[in-house]
């Protein structure tokens, strides 16, 4: 049977993360699958390539489904539109090799997370940014950034999520500034659970003048998940893109 | 009694515009009326710079209302924004001369349009953006906007919103592209009745090769509102600043 790969957006705030859970929850799998149920009549797993977080969004999550279906790629990405709720959209199918798996054969994984930082709340961005009202020095938080570069033991930001590894190898963690907004970029090979917001807290301590940059990399290198700042909130997290061969 | 000035950003999403209407619709003023009721024990009309349609989003509108308040601004602006909901906030309280009048004192009013182009709809900026799939042509759109600037009858473009004149001062009115996003800015002395999204629907028609640049200056010329474009959506539409002496 074809197997297909599926390029999904998605905002994230209404629902309770990406994997399909027990109880009947609204998540971006169930509704993926709910589509696909409705076209082929009959049940279709979808596998991803990262599973989000309750409230966290992706421009450029991968996923991978079998399906009996000979009409073209780009009918059956119409077909999953026109059943998806508003709040999920696939941006591309392809039909790849029956071995592909979109989590195993990923090279790497880019998130970006966003910060709005004024001293007012924000109407437009509430579910789209972390709001973040004391002044932060962002160009602290990029000294600090420079040193999760490489590869690392990374146990102070997360558990892993299968195996027993913490070392992932980081390509890239940089802060960029605009106007009000402070944007992190950060691809790695791959990451811990929740790895990204425990970095982002992290960082933001620096920001805000509770940590030095040496106090955040004795913490970095404490391998030591206790060390960790607190979890950013999820609404500031975006999958950006999945990068393979 | 003081009179003082807020700077305003709401999300139209939820909201049925921003004036208050007779029936028990969500409006934005009925929700800022609704915070000062909450503070001051009674009612208090609030005046705003701009009415802003259904879904139209606005990061700088202004408004005036007159508060027995003596704590200082921000105080009343802490506790105006304790009672809002959270699709709306406000930037900044100052207190003002007790003849300002947000409308009828702005020198110039700015406001942006975000047309989200590509092929597939959006489940991030769903409400956010005018999702126009047609590959458009920016620069034909921006060849096209130049006629608009300086002091021209606009009836192709609107209805007065009071008074009989049709002719608006165009200060600004050009498209800037990234990546998908092409944004319009425009500003002017006042603007007619839904004229920025007649002027947007209207440039659209220029840019997905409806029209020539020619056919647009004809149609503006013309001063004929059935020459008009169709009216691009509300949810593109965001009222940024309002100018004052």
């Amino acid at each position: 049977m074809p197997r297909f790969k599926a390029l999904v957006e998605y905002d994230g705030t209404a629902f309770l993360g990406f994997q399909r859970q027990i109880a009947a929850q609204r998540t971006v799998q169930g509704e993926l699958e709910s589509a696909l149920q409705a076209i082929f009549q009959k049940a279709i797993p979808v596998i991803a390539a990262g599973r989000t977080d309750s409230g966290v969004h992706a421009t450029g999550q991968v996923i991978a489904f079998d399906a009996d279906w000979r009409h073209g790629a780009q009918a059956l990405q119409a077909a999953c539109n026109a059943h998806l709720p508003e709040d999920v959209v696939i941006l591309k199918i392809e039909q790849v090799s029956s071995s592909f798996h979109p989590r195993f054969d990923a090279q790497s994984r880019a998130y970006a997370y966003r910060i709005l930082n004024r001293p007012s709340r924000s109407a437009l961005y509430r579910s789209r940014a972390w709001q973040v009202r004391k002044q932060l020095d962002w160009q602290k938080m990029n000294e600090a950034a420079v040193f999760l570069i490489g590869e690392h033991d990374c146990a102070t930001f997360g558990n892993p999520p299968q195996g027993n590894s913490t070392v992932r190898h980081i390509y890239q963690a940089s802060w960029a500034r605009e106007n009000d907004w402070l944007t992190f970029h950060i691809e790695a090979n791959a990451f811990l659970y929740r790895m990204v917001r425990s970095v982002v807290g992290s960082l933001k301590l620096v920001g805000d003048g509770t940590w030095t940059v040496e106090e955040f990399v004795a913490a970095f290198r404490a391998c030591d998940r206790s060390r960790s700042g607190k979890l950013a909130p999820p609404q500031g997290l975006y999958l950006v893109s999945v990068t393979y061969d």
